[in-house]
């Protein structure tokens, strides 16, 4: 663990299929107004809006609605929802349905007492709200595992009118104050977005494990979670119903962005960087741009960061090195990631999720340049990276 | 992740070897009354007391000491460490030392408030203190690695007049608020007592192990936290001023038992239950009493969790499954965890830390029998454990 780091993180996890019943004894902490953000209405089709609301009016709350929030939360709607929030001075945000929504919750929760302009300071400028400054307490109830924003400070905000995507990672104060996993919920999304929500697990630890040289216990705990959704995922693709695997599945979502896996280590996030704009010119799930640019990159990266490549292949595939080179250890592991994307269906190309010839350069052009993992690409290398996954 | 639990753990960590540059800002948060509690004076040999009170000088605080906090704080002690709380209306209780320390500054920091016979509440009858009743804060410095107190509830106090040793696993209200971690502090005890803390740290991840046979990623994290302690054990003993392994080992210290491991989980813990009632007799180290049992009662229960026995062998130890049955991949796993004891210089006998065999029944007669691993033990498979181990 070679630096200083801090690891905070006081999210309160309720978590198990019965895990609802405890919303109304986290409620008592809180004022009477409370804003329910949810997303397209699919909560009202699966029935957990009638049980959250249930719960709510029991409580006594007084509960505005602010519903329709998209799977990629735009400014517009992050402008309607701090309206609401402060017509109805809100004690509470409780963010029902996946990350987007929890996303959202967060920059609302966080503009509605800013005094200024709230876009500008916390996305384009990266700041956190003043110390001093009210936040809104943020609840959530999660249905869908993936992007960890149930125990983090993350949110992403996509200026359409500008075509801008842009993210923030608040501090301790916009984690949610609790959150409520129960896996069954997770059961009602179809099996494409659970998919696209396993990779994004996945690309969460392989992005924070592919960097830095050191023996460190974060690239330990990286293997382990990444084994357990690797083993899980075969069997929650083979029976979607398989509370086990799928409880896994959400309890690693959690872990594998809440900082834990990140303390003491550089960080590589270039796949992200692809995926973002690939995802800005395909529209295609987040999950399945990370998946799809995945093999072409690392592919393109591993003879600079070898010795992680391998440890990646022994360790989380259970590839013998006995007898072999760095380098067919390394390809091995790869090779074994490969074969597991396609044994449960995940795309490997960004051919196959949209992307086309003349597509390329602005892609090319969309992709930001980071320099935390083992080699810094040119702009060419991403262009190379971009045409080896067509 | 069978079953549903809470997950809570709202304890900050500055870790690092300038991590003590935080308690300055750390401070700011409390009163002007600061408690500092530490043990036998080791810390004014190294020098660390003279930095931390230059600290609280600094911030203004007006210091009380509560000194020699012994190995194991008894209640005579703790009787103490209230009444000097009482009178200078603490605000906060600093404890800088090993995990004794900081286990006696909860328990004072639960007592102080306490209108009634805190022992007999809180220890004897396991109860929290009522909800609403003020606690005092507790920070930490940590200067040992090994029983994980500086991020969880946990205080062990001895009525020594009755020879008696109880522990209470307190809730989140007296789980430090801060806790700082820096690896060359704890460089700064004899090796016996690191390689002491190490087993500890093992056995805590194996007592939370080795129950259920689920699938469950609490198994992948504790494997994952246990590979890392046996790699850096060796590096720790071969060099004690390996800061990359001595870090390694206080972080995973610390999530071996700060509750993430055990979630969703039944455990075991009778080494524990073993080595207390060794240690009673004894006198010895409390994780050289852990390693002491531990063979001959893993050895004992081994075919009653024979998966887990095997996936350990396996996945922590690197050992071959090819041609062999379940047995012997079990074996051959404890067979591996001896070998690692014997290398970094563990006793693996009760023999060896001063037990003889007229010691035997009154060791045998203090074992608390629990329930929840893999095997309950009779009293007489208790003596025939203890026997195995001469």
């Amino acid at each position: 663990m070679i630096g200083n780091f801090m690891y905070y993180n006081p999210t309160k996890l309720y978590f198990g299929s019965e895990s609802l019943d405890y919303l109304k004894g986290e409620l008592k902490n809180y004022g009477s107004k409370v804003i329910l953000a949810y997303g397209g209405g699919s909560i009202k089709k699966n029935g957990i809006y009638d049980q959250v609301l249930a719960i709510l009016r029991e409580a006594g709350k007084t509960v505005v609605e602010d519903a329709g929030v998209m799977s990629n939360p735009t400014l517009e709607k992050l402008h309607e929802g701090v309206k609401i929030a402060r017509e109805h001075q809100a004690d509470l945000i409780l963010a029902v349905g996946g990350g987007s929504v929890c996303d959202y919750a967060k920059a609302v929760a966080a503009s509605v007492h800013f005094d200024g302009d709230y876009w500008e300071e916390f996305f384009l400028k990266q700041q956190n709200p003043p110390q001093g400054q009210p936040i809104i307490p943020v609840g959530c109830v999660l249905t869908m595992a993936g992007t960890g924003s149930e125990m983090n400070g993350g949110s992403v905000i996509t200026d359409e009118a500008n075509t801008f995507k842009i993210g923030h990672v608040f501090d301790h104060r916009l984690m949610p104050k609790f959150s409520i996993l129960n896996p069954r919920f997770t059961m009602t999304v179809p099996v494409e977005q659970m998919k696209a929500g396993i990779f994004d697990i996945m690309s969460h630890l392989m992005e924070q494990y592919f960097s830095g040289t050191d023996d460190n216990t974060s690239d330990y705990l990286a293997e382990a979670l990444m084994k357990n959704v690797v083993t899980d995922a075969y069997k929650a693709v083979k029976n979607p119903q398989d509370y086990e695997a799928r409880s896994n599945i959400m309890w690693v979502a959690t872990w594998a962005l809440n900082t834990l896996v990140k303390c003491g280590k550089r960080q590589d996030w270039m796949v992200h960087m692809f995926g973002h704009s690939v995802g800005a010119h395909t529209h295609a799930a987040h999950g399945d741009t990370l998946a799809a640019i995945s093999l072409a990159y690392y592919k393109h990266v591993m003879s600079y960061g070898l010795p992680k490549f391998c440890r990646f292949a022994v360790n989380v595939w259970g590839v013998s090195s006995t007898g072999k080179t760095e380098e067919e250890i390394a390809y091995e592991g790869l090779d074994a990631l490969e074969k597991w994307m396609k044994e449960i269906g995940l795309p490997t190309k960004i051919s196959e999720i949209g992307v086309t010839n003349e597509m390329i350069d602005g892609i090319a052009k969309g992709v930001v340049i980071l320099d935390a993992g083992y080699h810094k690409l040119s702009q060419d290398e991403v262009l190379q990276v971009l045409n080896k996954s067509m």
